[in-house]
């Protein structure tokens, strides 16, 4: 079967955010003066093989730890979000 | 009421995708071969002061078309995350 992950990458709190900050900084310039802040984040979707959907999300778990992820300044999040075949 | 809105940034259907063809890659020499394909995405996590929920996701759309998305080569989906007060 297909599976279809999203492997969500967000900055741990406290770490700094300048894309973020300065896309606020943008919008309020632009006359968007409602907001109140920005944060980014990236999301991979990546589309794996599996035979065993539990033994493929903790290989997912190791794809954030050696590559997509950096665990000093990123938490990260994995979700199922398609099944296939 | 403060919102949060989450604003994803995909790539058009067909627009080349380096950053996920060079992740599938280096997944794969890194032994996970069930990798089929990589996608990547962008999600600015804007937090809004509202008084009206459907005029801020207008608003919204319009940060998207001025500055967040490039209409040439991006899609957006704005979804409300969080209601706040």
């Amino acid at each position: 079967m297909t599976l279809e992950i999203d492997v969500t990458i967000k900055l741990k709190q406290g770490v700094a955010d300048p894309e973020g900050e300065n896309t606020k900084k943008a919008l309020n310039l632009l006359g968007f003066r409602a907001v109140r802040g920005v944060k980014t984040m990236k999301t991979f979707k990546i589309e794996v093989e599996s035979q065993d959907e539990e033994k493929t999300k903790r290989e997912v778990e190791e794809m954030c730890k050696k590559l997509l992820a950096n665990p000093v300044i990123h938490d990260y999040e994995i979700n199922v979000v398609k099944r296939e075949g």
